[in-house]
């Protein structure tokens, strides 16, 4: 669990709430008012307009994924580096001694694309052939990252404008039934509520999801490298200590300082 | 047929029109609403002066084939990666007994880039020309794509700017004739009526259909190379097993799953 | 003369003019509401003030060949690509009889790249320099050309921007005006006059020519590539039928397709 | 002087001034009028705050050399390639007698860049080292011009932003003070002139001296270019007449045309 | 300290205070307006939801370095070129001698990315693990850097939405409680000042903070591109005399003549 996305989107709605129902002039709740910022027509053209949009924009196969998409901005971001590092430097010792042994380790590795890699060197797949394979699977990964975030910032985009028909459809029935002047300004406020509920949703919510995702596609396509780079080391049979050297640049000067300090906390333990 | 994108306009469609006539507050029905909604002079500007627009931004031969434009755009995304993967599989078979049977097999392919490509083959022509032609029509086809994407792009801008126009001439109409004030309102939401139909325009139906080309633009191009190199194998009667392992890596991860349990099954009911 | 952008622009006017002459709702002509948007200073400010920008964007001697740029816009674009092929392709037949005796044929070539790198052929210029040439030619072209679609983006972008202003000037004055209300109707509508003009001129026509030009571009360079590529085999002494061969790569596949007939036809008829 | 950037920004601010002054309804001046668009706070604010903007995002240094940028804007571009041409030939003549004799031909060259590469001759600086030097100018004059348009694009994007603040302060007020209604009319009218200020600047002054900046960036680089060939050709002793035939490659189609007759004349009058 | 942006900063206020409290019609102050422009719950929106969204919109641990980025903008930029190349100079004439004896001047080496360079050199690690490292924490600087952008631009793109969000909900509490018209004015300014706050912080904070960071990247880059060339020439044991020529082509030019007279000065000191 992220905790800063957790804790943004609720300081934003937190804050929104105050400015509704807080009176600041005469200090006091005005829960009432809530009331005036709901409204389910608004909800509707807002939420299930933008979602139509994006829709008839993508391969229904890929907004399907919605729920993961959405997932993924929310999961905490694991030192996922140096963990799968340990483990490229594992697999590497089993593998100098017997390397049909790494096919016991697996089902144990959750990084798909590290497993599938391992597999195709239990399987004494050409080397050329992996890479090509690797290569393949990184293009598409990258790809779908990409569709991923143009899929939420089509979101952040359409909701807007949905916010603006939805006022749009209010302002006219408003202006066509203007026999009673006291319905004006509710009227009025309601039309203007679709508008808010379209920018409320675009940068509370959708723009800086779609900004995660983005900013977390960067830190994968260098684990991948890595791990591309440790497969290959281990289908050559390479010595796990010149690996870990090499593989330890892809890791940010700060992760690498951390990683040297476990690596002599329990090159201590074990001594 | 796509049924995201159809869903997707229809869903926007009825969210809209629920708006329009139900009256949530009281729960009922106003169908007579709708008709404040219904301005032929506002659609007349919208579509007809977006449609203008377009025409006198690109080669009348390109706007004629809106139509066929937008048909791809509700065109359900075929499997296409996987059939002609096995078609150039088949193909490959029989040209290692008999290059010049591929012949009769050509009508049969509707694929127009494998079928051409094939055809250069069958006609014996210089293997560097094949290459050229081949990536002349890439380099065509890419051409158009992006100008098909570019088309339905300036409908998706010109929508609102023509939607803009008619409120302002709808406005300077209203600002001239002030005499009667019980009009003001009615004058005006006929006016604000417009820039409705051009943010509709743009929003239900233009700029998610630039989407969906766009988004096919990137799997048209992998299936072309796969032919591009299905075809260079053939004309030089490569062994089919090696070509169906080289063209795997154009299938995404989940294809080639998909690819590889069909053609076990296959094998399974051959023996 | 390219019908399509006359027949655009025709229509976007007429439209336009409809809106405000026809009166939708008693089905009546009403030409007098022509006046109210006939305004000469909105006029000027729009036209006058995006002209002035442009005057300050560019240097004059390109901003004087505006002129000449609008009349591309709306110039029927050729089937240059095949007259040139042709062209090239009975050069060629000349040249392998004797190089010099292209120098009559020069004067009829319209086609000023092509004429000049001809003329460089004949008076035997070195083949690297030829190169060097039409290469600096080309990249010159290819400046040009984006400079022009440049002017008319700043026009497209400048419009709207006088437009805004005019309306600014107008409100202020409408403001600092307010002793007799019934004015305020009237005042208002020509303050708003100027917005529309300015959105008038930038999509009725500044944005779509520098669509169009911008569209032209590419085909310019692909016409450029193949008469380089002519040119140099012409003064290599290349076989005819050996230029035409590799030159129709240059054609998109309807052209060759068409090519091909137009060549078979006189063939036929020469037999 | 560029007379383009004069006249241009002349004549923007003329047709302002007419469409303030003159009631094109009357046809009478109304110069009394003049005074509602002049308001000192309005000013301080537009112009004021858009140099603070300015100030905090640029090094200081860069921004004390605002009067040079935008002098730079003002100079009329000077026929440099052809001069520059015809100097770097005169220098290769001298050169080829004696190298060191250039050194006397120093002092009168204005072009910085082709003074100091020059310098690095006379100097018999290693070959490999001018090329160095030279790179590294170019990139750092690149990068400058750059920074230049970008500080322009800063004005001409603040404007509007601080025109819009100004307008803000102003509505506030004016709601603030709503006693008596007849102030209302003149205090809104102060309050939109800040924005009309904004938008001025931006679009009459800033704006079109970012274009004309940026464009000409792309005719120095080629400039720089050919000095920087030419100094090495002067370098490495070669030819005066091969050293012209390759840096005409420079000149644009025009200038080169212009080149061979002055040079055609000066040579039949030397005959 | 870097004063241009402090200054600036200043210059904004101060103009959009005067604009507040001094009347200009009447030339008295008036600084009772200026509670007009204090709102508790405006700051809040404001500050508070862009801040939510950055939170959002990016890794925790990025995020709390926030206040370290803005810290850059105001910290004086450093002749560190300069500076860096003496360092590397008289380090390079140390490890001439010794290159062990480089170790006790590594403390006193403030720039991180040269110290960490010359521990490698100490160490006698690989030259080609040397480069790799150094490549990698170049690129991790770039990627670093390029998030710090991008997190002052979502400020800035943040805070004028939620200022409009702000000033939608003032509206809708407005429009709903119409029932004293006196409060109309006050109630729709307060709504109104919202969305001058985010104006006001997107365009005299954010936007010039990251403008400014935004120009520091580039120098930084040429500053650490010369740090590792100077590194490798260590590393090589090259001639100080000849690190000295080469490096000074990373100085801009008024940079390299200040320090080829600086040393010319402590030549003559010296002397």
């Amino acid at each position: 669990m992220d905790i800063a996305t957790v804790f943004g989107i609720a300081l934003a709605v937190v804050l929104i709430l105050m400015a509704i129902i807080i009176d600041f002039d005469n200090l006091e709740f005005r829960i009432d008012q809530l009331q005036f910022f709901i409204n389910f027509p608004s909800v509707l053209i807002v939420i299930g307009g933008t979602t139509a949009s994006v829709l008839s924009s993508y391969p229904l196969a890929r907004v399907l994924r919605l729920g993961k998409i959405i997932a993924k901005v929310f999961r905490q971001p694991p030192e996922e580096l140096i963990e799968t590092l340990t483990l490229i430097i594992d697999v590497s010792k089993i593998a100098r001694k017997n390397i049909l042994a790494i096919e016991d380790a697996l089902p144990s590795i959750d990084n798909l694309f590290l497993r599938n890699g391992l597999r195709l060197v239990v399987d004494r797949v050409d080397r050329e052939l992996i890479i090509d394979i690797m290569h393949s699977e990184m293009r598409y990964l990258d790809m779908r990252r990409d569709e991923e975030v143009a899929i939420l910032k089509t979101f952040a985009s359409m909701a807007p404008a949905y916010g603006m028909m939805g006022t749009l459809v209010g302002l006219v029935l408003m202006l066509q039934n203007l026999d009673d002047p006291t319905t004006i300004g509710p009227a009025m406020a309601v039309a203007i509520l679709t508008t808010f509920y379209g920018t409320f949703a675009a940068n509370v919510f959708f723009a800086p999801w779609a900004n995660k995702l983005a900013a977390q596609k960067e830190s994968d396509k260098i684990l991948r490298e890595m791990v591309r780079d440790g497969v290959l080391y281990i289908e050559k049979g390479e010595r796990p200590d010149f690996i870990e050297q090499d593989l330890m640049n892809y890791l940010p000067p700060d992760l690498r300082t951390m990683y040297e300090e476990m690596k002599f906390e329990s090159a201590q333990e074990s001594a």
